[in-house]
């Protein structure tokens, strides 16, 4: 028996989970993952010009696991000027045993984001310093609010700066009544925001530099989602020279297209030195030694973390 | 809204279908593939140990369509020891304009045999002969079944002689009741078969040579569709050597992997005397030009086929 579950149930299983739980399904995802106990095989990708959009199919499953997942992502780029969401896709659950389809998630996208915020929690759980006064969020879209939630989980840190290109987006996201636990102040100066932050959390699209390697001080953990496809950048490659840890969801991913991309390129990075993020959580050795040291996580979204949302839904229902 | 539809809906909605209407369906979607107005990227593919097994993932779409078209088909090859079919999956189909998911059809295979079968009586209503006296069958499975009850719709004939290795499942196919309009005899005589029909369908997953050049008749036309992967064949290259018309479904797969493999790695034939199917039906003039001509379909299955199955399928909902 197939179960179907709309986006409004996803998005109710979530609400009703433990963040806790959510961290610990991902981390042993990432974990397998950096162990070679997961299969991957390439993306599918499906371009379109008229209108303009891409799909993306991504698959795998973790060896001896119950389940095999197949996730569809769209992205039709004339969709917000009819009042739709540019995303769109599904999450497909099967059984590894029998290849019969267990659950179709209509999740329309959703669990992409969930999965992404909670493997910035796991970021930061395992690399920022003990001591966190303030958070610095760079971004203001969906991640950027769904980072905080999760974070919530991760450190008792409850000050945050956010900085976006729209003052307007930062002080809407500041008044969000949905992360009252925070208290969020927005600003037009990244730079302060990044001097005085200990957690940086970066979710933007940016294709050029956002943060520059002189405004980074010892003690400082930054998390960089947004670059995910070639051209995306956020941080100066700088940083990752000067960084005591550099860590990656994928390696390989990350030196083709995250933010390791520019830094290995350029010298400026021996690929030798990046860890896996699964490897840094199966051991602590592997974690920052003091707290004034610099890391970084380079997160690009890796089909694990895929499988292993479908699987935290599938397993709620 | 994204319907979801379960394999009794596809199979009744199938059943009560105009078999002209598939045809003609298929017909355009070889036509538009041969074209090159078909969007096709490389095929997914995802492999099992324990148990053994693997998923295939299929997708593409027709420029300038309403739909795209994602199907997922898997083989577990333990599943009949547990009273399980081999195969299972699904086809989805999408919005072209936005990505949004319109139809989840939980066919379990079932559109691939019929896309499959529907592809036979295309290449047989272009490629046969004028006058059939009698069409041969080789193998006894569900598609040796399918494929008769399509060629009712393009032939006349209804003498048929069928061939297994299994004498007892081609005596049940040739008393099976759903095919009442055919007169149906078993023979333990594969040459007899060959030699009598002008309609030869070769079905099965034979990895050795079945049908010998020698015994091929003029005023021959053989469909092959078993061979549809590395390593299968059923025709003789020597057939194809001496073919008038040598056609595939997709002439890069069928050299990879179809019946033509064989002949072009033994320079027997020339890739370029290879036509595809879409320009033969297309261009009458490209048919057989005589009577005792010999011709060949070589098909191996293409996408565009899972793409115009399952519009269908949702067109009739």
């Amino acid at each position: 028996m197939t179960a179907t579950i709309s986006a409004p149930q996803i998005k109710a299983i979530i609400a009703a989970s433990s963040h806790a739980d959510l961290i610990a399904l991902m981390e042993e995802g990432f974990i397998n993952y950096a162990a070679g106990k997961v299969v991957v095989p390439p993306v599918g990708y499906l371009p379109f010009n008229n209108p303009p959009g891409d799909v993306h199919i991504k698959y795998g499953y973790i060896k001896g696991d119950p389940y095999y997942v197949i996730k569809i992502a769209s992205g039709f780029y004339n969709n917000p000027a009819m009042g739709l969401n540019s995303s769109n896709g599904m999450m497909l659950l099967f059984s590894q045993q029998t290849g019969e389809p267990l659950a179709v998630m209509l999740d329309e996208g959703y669990l992409t984001d969930i999965r992404t915020a909670v493997a910035g929690a796991v970021a930061a759980r395992h690399l920022a310093p003990a001591q966190v006064d303030c958070i610095g969020i760079v971004g203001t879209g969906l991640q950027a609010r769904l980072q905080l939630t999760y974070l919530q989980t991760v450190t008792t840190c409850r000050k945050v700066l956010i900085w976006g290109r729209s003052m307007e987006k930062a002080a809407a996201l500041a008044s969000d009544t949905t992360l009252g636990g925070f208290e969020i102040t927005p600003t037009s100066d990244l730079t302060t925001l990044v001097r005085r932050s200990q957690l940086i959390v970066t979710t933007t699209p940016s294709r050029e530099v956002l943060i520059k390697a002189q405004d980074v001080q010892p003690g400082t953990h930054i998390t960089a989602m947004g670059a995910d496809a070639e051209g995306k950048r956020e941080l100066d490659p700088g940083i990752l020279a000067k960084a005591d840890r550099v860590v990656a969801d994928s390696i390989a991913q990350c030196v083709d297209h995250g933010e390791c991309h520019y830094a290995v390129k350029d010298a400026l990075l021996p690929e030798s030195k990046i860890m896996a993020l699964g490897n840094v959580i199966a051991n602590p050795a592997l974690r920052r030694t003091a707290a004034s040291q610099i890391t970084v996580a380079d997160l690009t979204g890796v089909a694990i973390q895929d499988i292993q949302i479908t699987r935290f839904v599938y397993e709620q229902i």
